[in-house]
């Protein structure tokens, strides 16, 4: 893993699935090329938006060797590897690390409730001791609506502390512009990346590295030209268009959301397919929101 | 599987650890025996007391391999095989239909939120047809307090009417005593487990099939004495007793509270020891606990 930190525009890449809900690795494969050529970054694959906690600890090894195998840099690659368990977390970290990939996003341990800092703390060290290369680099996965548990600011900071050459940044998804704007301004040079399109601009204003966003499956050019961008002349503009999109697509749940416009984009209804317990939009969901899209270019 | 369900008082046996947090299987088997001689009708290993979800997916098969290879019958298992994805689910569900196991405790897919009833359907029908083995008895369990989804009565009453002979029981940690009162209303025979010793008296009034509770990893005694004289002259009796022993218990997190009690009565300090993010008790609570329950034989 590179010593510097990641930052740009990186798509948590959905997954598409076959008849039998295993993962179609050629269409996965086609969708991070046409990510990259449309304008990411890098590929946060592996993240809630890939439903990666709906593949099993097999099939999420497989997608990362299937990744690199297919030619994509691993310097291009930031997979969540959170697990409950540390073993389960340790053994997909040190796969990404082996392969040479940027850094890996690390969910708190979400199967326990009312856990303390310390706890965490504990979880967070004993990965990256047992992982144990000094070429991880870690990005803490703050989405306290899904995971229950929060990467809180003193517990950010306490791992800083202690782990200053791996601990390089954070994705939130909690949206919770206070949050990333304390982090941003407590560690300077920490890789900070809201999961909003919306909260873009602002946040880079502050020192933000870029965006982690599900719609940047759907919309990675968008956001690129925001990105590229927010310093210039257009910058309220292309704040404008992103919100837009964000407004259009945050009323649904975002997995079958981002599912729904793929399909309709490649004309691929397959990219429908999603894992139970999840669904996909039913039909009337579906027409209005890609209904709301229509008029803004991808 | 055998197709009578399991009846009785199922401890969710605690998990030794090795000062390197690995599990020791030794002593994991020493007190599934000990808890079969105090009176234990069975083991549910890998539940939540059990730290099942800090283990990784490799352990949890190693335990279910070790468990029956120590000559434990697999009729007096009910192993916990939940899981965020189907596939670890089945693989887990799978190896105990492998090994004779009376059935398995599934968990809801605990990393989702806003699940649909429908997509929980989905995943549960998804892991019995893909496990596709007659044999399978599958015990939903209960525990919205810990994965957030919960087995509503409305999709209890789906999954048995879709798998009759499949979905044969119900394990409730919420101890939400109307929750279960409707459960065995609407499903005779239905093997309802309450988690909590306090609720079992007026539980098996009601036709509960026994009690899965974290205390019984230190007062499985006192529990079934409770269930074999719960029709006897002495069932307010032994109902007090147990009460006590889980208003003693209550005030502290369950998992180290129970380690802190299996410790001091074997002189082991090592039982201690519990896996990020969870943390042993401290001493004051320790003794505090300890204290209360002094008076209270085993």
């Amino acid at each position: 893993m590179t010593a510097e930190p990641a930052k740009g525009i990186w798509p948590p890449v959905a997954t598409p699935f076959r008849a039998d809900l295993s993962v179609d690795f050629d269409r996965f494969i086609a969708h991070c090329k046409r990510l990259l050529a449309d304008g990411a970054h890098g590929l946060a694959v592996l993240g809630t938006t890939s439903e990666a906690n709906s593949l099993d600890i097999e099939e999420r090894q497989e997608v990362l060797l299937r990744v690199v195998a297919a030619g994509i840099a691993p310097e291009q690659l930031l997979p969540g590897t959170g697990a409950p368990s540390i073993g389960d977390a340790v053994r997909l970290s040190r796969l990404a690390v082996k392969l040479g990939m940027r850094g890996v996003l690390l969910l708190p341990p979400f199967y326990y409730k009312g856990v303390s800092d310390e706890g965490l703390f504990a979880f967070a060290a004993e990965v990256i001791q047992r992982v144990g290369d000094e070429r991880l680099r870690v990005y803490l996965y703050n989405f306290p609506q899904m995971s229950a548990l929060a990467w809180s600011p003193a517990l950010v900071a306490r791992l800083i502390s202690a782990y200053p050459r791996t601990v390089v940044g954070l994705k939130d998804s909690s949206g919770d512009v206070a949050y990333v704007e304390r982090l941003l301004a407590e560690h300077p040079g920490f890789a900070v990346f809201p999961s909003n399109e919306a909260l873009l601009l602002p946040a880079l204003k502050k020192g933000a590295a870029g965006c982690i966003s599900a719609t940047a499956n759907t919309h990675v050019a968008v956001i690129r030209r925001l990105y590229d961008g927010w310093q210039g002349p257009n910058a309220e503009a292309l704040h404008e268009v992103a919100s837009r999109v964000r407004r259009a697509v945050q009323n649904y749940p975002f997995i079958p959301a981002v599912k729904a416009i793929l399909a309709e984009r490649e004309g691929r209804p397959d990219w429908l397919r999603i894992r139970p317990p999840l669904e996909p939009l039913d039909a009337k969901a579906s027409a209005a929101l890609l209904s709301a899209l229509k008029n803004i270019s991808a």
